[in-house]
C-alpha cells in the first residue's frame, strides 16, 4: 500500500486509492433471470483448482524464501534485484516464458535515524528521552549532526492552519491524527488507513509551508508495540523539503502529554539518501493460453517491500500466491483458454514505476488483457472479492462464488479500484479483481519492522491461494467476455 | 520483575521467584465456624476507602509523571534519582514521614547494540540482515567493533549439552525456547515467564563453559511485534563472562530456519558498561498508626524501572498504588490504628539492593512488621489478592473479600511468595500480600520499549488501588492478630 505520485491535488489523489473503495462499494446481486452456468467440465475443473490450493505449501515456501533468505525489498536495493532474478528463475521452472521488463525506480536508501527530547516539563536533570521513530520514504535528511527544535502538537491541517506562520516557524510540527482502531475491526480498515495516512502524505509540505524545520506523524496504523510505520511522503512542489519522520503512538502521546504542560524541545537526526534511480524490472511470466493465447489474466503481487521489515504481508504474499496460481495449473496439468500472466510488480510502495510502465508499454494491447487480479492486502482469510467494471461481470462469476462459498469465500463487491499495480489497467478499462480480506490486524504490521513471515497464517495463505487460482483460472476459461 | 542474584543453584533459585508460585498454591476456605466479622464501622471504612479508590485519578497523574516526566528509571541513572527525589516529596506534601533509605545498587549502562546476518543460506549477494535485539541487563561487552560468528540454535539445555564442546567453542549460541502464550492466557503467566526466562537469566554460562563467544535467547514474551525484551542474567563463578542479548521472536525464527537450511553467521555490536555500584534509596514513608504507630503495615511497589520503555506497568503502577492509598486515607481523614508505611523500592530489576537492605537494616524489628503488600504484576484489572503465610490469615480476611467481591475482586489465593521486595520479609514470617491481576498481556510488554502509560487502563488502575487500598486498611485497623 502506497501513496501514489501524481500531480493531482493530494486528498483527491488519497481519495481515489484503493483503501477508499469500499466507501464507494455497492452491492450487486443477479436478477434470477440472469443466471448464468459454467459447463460441468470447467465446475471441475475450478473445484479441483481449489482444493488442490488448500493443500499446497508452495506459495508458504515461496513467501518463507522471499521473507526470510532474500529479506526485505525496497525498490533499488540488492535485495529487490535479488527478488527479481529469483522470482523469474522459480516462473521459468515451472515452464513459463518469462520477461524482466524495465522500469526505472526511486533508489531511497535509509541512514541512522534518532529521536530525543532535549527540554521538557519536569525534565530529571542530565537525561534526554528517546523518541521511536523512522524516517519516511523520500524524506531528505537532516543536517549531519541533526537538528533541534521545539516541538508543536496538531490533530489536523486546521488546527495547523490556526497556529499560522508565527508559532510555526523554526518548530517541529507533530501531526498526532489517531489510527481508527474501531474502524479497522468492523471491517473499514481502508477508511481508517484513508483518513490518518494523509499526514504522511501532505503534512511535512503543510508544515513547511510556514516555516516548520520538519515534520512528524503518529504512526498510520493499530497495535501498541511502540512501532513506527515507515511509509512515502510527497513534496509539494511549492514548499520547502523538510525532513519527515513517523513516530509511534506511544512517542506521540508523550510529547502530546509533555506539550500540554509546557515547552518540549527535540533532537532529531535522519540520514537518509536519494540516490539515482535505478533501473528495476517487472517480473512477467506466461503460461499460455490453449485457445486464445492472445488474451491476457494478469495474477499478481508487488515484489518491493519496504526496508524495515521483510515483507511478508506486503506483499510477498501476493507475489506467492500468483506464484502459487500458476503452480497449480502446471501441478494438475490444466491449461486455460487465455493466457495466465502471473507478475511480480515492482516499485508498489514508493513510486508506482511498475504498474505505470507495463500500462505504458503494453498500451496497445490493453484490448486484449481480459482481466487483471492483484493480491495487496496481506494474506488474511478471505472472504470472496472485489471487481471494478461492469455490475455485470459479478453476475458472469456467479458460479465462481458458489464454489468459492464453500470456503467461506462467497462474498463479492464492486469497489472503484482493485490494487494500485493494476489500476493503470482498470483506468484503461481492463476489469480489474482483488481478494476481499480479513485484514482486522492488517495495519498492526503494515510498513513496519514485524511484517514478517510469522504474521502470515499458511492456512490462511492456503485459502487465498484457492480464491485467486481459482477466480483466475475461471477467468482465463469463461466462454463469456467480460463487459468493458 | 527479576531474577535474583544469589548463590544459590539458578534453577531452584528460579522456582522460588515470585512467578512460580501459582504452582504451589492451594484454595483455602475458612470452615463456616471460623466466621469472621468486621465491627460495622471498620466495614463501613473499608468501603469508602473503596469507593474513593474507585474515583480518584491520584494514582494515574502520579504515575504519568513518574513515566513521562521522569521516564525510563534503572538503577543508578539520574532519573532513578530523580524518582527517588519526586516520590519522597510528593509523599511529604501528603503529610507522612518521609525516609530516604541507602542502598548501594548496580550501576550498569546500555551503549550501542546492533546485530546482523552476514551469510546464511541464498542471502543475496552485498547485503545483511538485521537482527533485532537488546543487551541483557549486566551483559560484558562485544569488542569494540563487535564479534563476528557462526550461529548455532538450541531449544534447551539438553540440545546444547548434546552439541558438545566441538560444535558450540567459538559460536554463538541461541537459545530458541518459546513464551507460551497459551498458558499466559489461562491464567498461568508466571509458568509460562519461568519456563522460559531461565534461559535468559544462565544461557549465557551454560553457552560459555562450552565455548561460545555470545548467547541470545529468543525474547521471554508474548506478542508479535518485534520487540526485545531485556531482563536481568546471572553469569556464574565457573565460566567466562560471554556477552548477551535477547532477539525478537520474529528474529529467532528467522534464524532458526536459516540455520536449518545452512551455515549462519552473525554480527554482534553490544557496548554496554558496568560502572561502580550507586548510592540509591528505598522511600519510605509513614503514616503513623493511631493505636499502634509502632506495627507497620507495607505497602509498596519498585521505583527503578528497565530502562527500554518507561516503567508504567513494571513498576510504577505499584508505586502509584502505593501512594494512592496514603493518599485516600488523607483525604477520607482515616487513620489506622498501625502505621501504613509507604515504600518505593529500588534495584527490583537487576539486584533487589532494596528489598535485601530494607530487611537486614529493620531485621530487628520484623516482629513489628504486621504485614506487607506489594504490587508488581502490572495494572491489570484485579481479581482478588494472594497472600503468603498461614492459611488462618485468609480467614481473618474474609470481610473484606466480601467487600471487594463487589467489585469482582473477591478471589483470594495462598501462595509462596508474593513480590520480589517482600519476599526477605516474608521469609522472616511477615505475611506479605498482592493484588491478583489480569496479567494475561503483561507479558507482551515486560522490560521492552512498549511499556508506556498508555497500557495502563486509568479504570483498572483504579479497581487496584481499590483493593490495595481496602487491603492495607482492612490489615492496619483490624483488631486480630497475623498468625505468624
Amino acid at each position: 500500500m502506497i501513496i501514489h505520485r501524481q500531480n493531482r491535488a493530494m486528498i483527491i489523489l488519497l481519495a481515489a486509492t484503493f483503501f477508499i473503495y469500499p466507501l464507494l462499494a455497492f452491492a450487486q446481486r443477479p436478477a434470477a433471470s440472469q443466471e448464468v452456468k459454467y459447463s460441468p467440465q470447467l465446475a471441475s475443473e475450478i473445484k479441483k483448482v481449489q482444493q488442490a490450493a488448500l493443500e499446497s505449501d508452495y506459495a508458504y515456501r515461496q513467501l518463507a524464501h522471499l521473507s526470510n533468505n532474500i529479506g526485505p525489498r525496497l525498490s533499488g536495493s540488492p535485495q529487490a534485484q535479488a527478488a527479481v532474478e529469483y522470482v523469474a528463475a522459480e516462473l521459468r521452472k515451472l515452464g513459463l516464458e518469462v520477461q524482466l521488463e524495465k522500469c526505472m525506480v526511486p533508489h531511497w536508501v535509509r541512514g541512522e535515524e534518532a529521536g530525543a527530547l532535549t527540554e521538557y516539563p519536569s525534565m530529571a536533570p542530565n537525561t534526554t528521552q528517546k523518541i521511536a521513530l523512522t524516517a519516511l520514504g523520500g524524506s531528505v535528511a537532516t543536517p549531519a549532526d541533526g537538528l533541534t527544535a521545539e516541538v508543536v502538537v496538531v490533530n489536523n491541517f486546521e488546527e495547523l492552519e490556526a497556529l499560522g506562520r508565527n508559532r510555526v516557524v523554526g518548530k517541529i510540527v507533530l501531526f498526532n491524527a489517531k489510527f481508527d482502531q474501531r474502524l479497522a475491526d468492523n471491517g473499514f480498515e481502508g477508511q481508517a488507513y484513508g483518513q490518518a495516512v494523509i499526514y504522511r502524505g501532505i503534512g511535512a509540505s503543510a508544515a513547511a509551508r510556514l516555516g516548520a524545520v520538519a515534520a512528524l506523524n503518529r504512526s498510520v496504523g493499530g497495535a501498541d508495540y511502540r512501532l513506527p510505520h515507515t511509509g512515502a511522503l510527497r513534496y509539494a512542489d511549492d514548499a520547502p523539503k523538510i525532513p519527515a519522520a513517523a513516530v509511534a503512538s506511544e512517542d506521540a502521546d508523550l510529547i502530546a502529554h509533555l506539550v500540554s504542560e509546557g515547552k518540549v524541545r527535540m533532537r532529531l537526526l535522519l540520514t537518509p539518501q536519494t540516490l539515482p534511480d535505478a533501473v528495476s524490472y517487472n517480473v512477467v511470466a506466461d503460461l499460455k493460453g490453449s485457445e486464445h493465447p492472445e488474451q491476457i489474466v494478469i495474477v499478481s503481487g508487488h515484489l518491493d517491500s519496504w526496508d524495515l521489515g521483510r515483507g511478508a504481508i506486503d506483499d510477498g504474499a501476493g507475489v506467492a500466491i500468483a506464484m502459487q496460481t500458476a503452480q497449480l495449473f502446471k501441478q494438475l496439468h490444466l491449461r486455460p483458454k487465455r493466457t495466465i500472466r502471473v507478475i511480480a510488480w515492482m516499485n508498489e510502495e514508493n513510486g508506482l514505476a511498475g504498474g505505470r510502465a507495463y500500462a505504458n508499454d503494453h498500451k496497445d494491447e490493453m484490448a486484449n488483457h481480459f482481466a487483471a487480479i492483484e493480491s495487496d492486502l496481506g494474506a488474511g482469510h478471505p472472504l470472496g472479492f472485489y471487481a471494478q467494471g461492469k455490475p455485470e461481470i459479478l453476475t458472469l462469476l456467479q458460479p465462481l462464488t458458489v464454489i468459492l462459498q464453500t470456503q467461506g469465500a462467497g462474498v463479492t463487491r464492486l469497489v472503484e479500484e482493485t490494487g494500485s499495480d493494476v489500476a493503470p489497467l482498470g483506468a484503461a478499462g481492463v476489469p480489474t479483481f482483488a481478494p476481499i480480506q480479513d485484514a482486522r490486524t492488517y495495519f498492526n504490521y503494515h510498513h513496519t519492522a514485524a511484517d514478517t513471515l510469522d504474521k502470515v497464517n499458511p492456512k490462511e495463505l492456503q485459502e487465498n491461494c484457492a480464491v485467486v487460482a481459482a477466480l483466475a483460472y475461471a477467468l482465463a476459461s469463461m466462454t463469456q467476455s467480460l463487459p468493458r
